[in-house]
């Protein structure tokens, strides 16, 4: 096996926590943020689990990484997500001033770094983040199509089952 | 005193709440969330003491508002902010699929509703809001005018007072 970089490192510590969310079914995506080389928080969407609509695994991330730093400046840090940011967990990046972002795969339907909007890199904002995609993209993509696809098939099949009560 | 419309008065409790913040050297921002035309999340901008980046008025207020609700969506809620929303909030509103949003001065450099952005009205995500502004718009840009004044006083006199100390 090729030695693996220290992004791809980190971010199959992303896909570990996207695959518990994958089963707690919750939509799988994870978020790992690091500084001087060690995990300082890790999380993962929890938004079915919780009900609460900000527990996206990046917005959590970076509460738990401000406790971890005592401070709402979480500089010299890096963070690792499997999926493009959404504009609130692009915006609490901005807040934090991480310096940079590695994302896996793009989310042409929200995604506000590259796909609909380029938050992270809008010099009018207070603050400007290095952007990295594509880390193990495949493998992050494929978890989310591979979940959905699951999720349609077991509504189709509630669905025949209710058919067939009735 | 003329009657105040329901909107002044879920404004005015919104800067009762960013009077709470300014008390505590926090700039003063403050937001509430009104279902069924009662109050059921008030918050206000606790950044300095929390040292949490994400702790906005706004994003706390959400948060308490899915706990009071038992669930991520906040349907038939309004928000009401002092402040025109940043990029992070005006994504956790959308996240939160909050029908209405009044807020009160715009936000020149950051606010993401009207200003640099209008976030809460794109079609391409799977929500969108309708939004009041200028809602006691004056009294709000005036509380924030005058505590970076004080702020920027502050620092000259101790400036001043190191300056005679050396």
């Amino acid at each position: 096996m090729d030695e693996m970089t220290t992004d791809h490192r980190f971010m199959q510590l992303a896909i570990e926590e996207a695959r518990k969310a994958e089963a707690l079914g919750e939509v799988p995506i994870g978020a790992v943020i690091v500084k001087d080389g060690e995990v300082i928080a890790r999380s993962h969407n929890l938004r079915e689990t919780s009900q609460n609509a900000v527990t996206h695994a990046e917005l959590t991330a970076i509460q738990d990484a401000c406790e971890a730093v005592g401070s709402w400046r979480l500089e010299e840090t890096t963070l690792y997500v499997t999926l493009e940011p959404c504009p609130m967990c692009a915006g609490a990046i901005l807040q934090s001033r991480i310096p940079r972002v590695v994302y896996a795969a793009r989310d042409p339907k929200g995604g506000c770094v590259d796909s609909l909007y380029r938050l992270l890199n809008d010099e009018r904002f207070n603050h400007e983040c290095d952007v990295s995609e594509g880390v193990l993209a495949e493998e992050c993509s494929a978890m989310l199509t591979d979940f959905f696809r699951a999720l349609r098939d077991k509504k189709k099949a509630q669905k025949r089952a209710m058919r067939e009560v009735e």
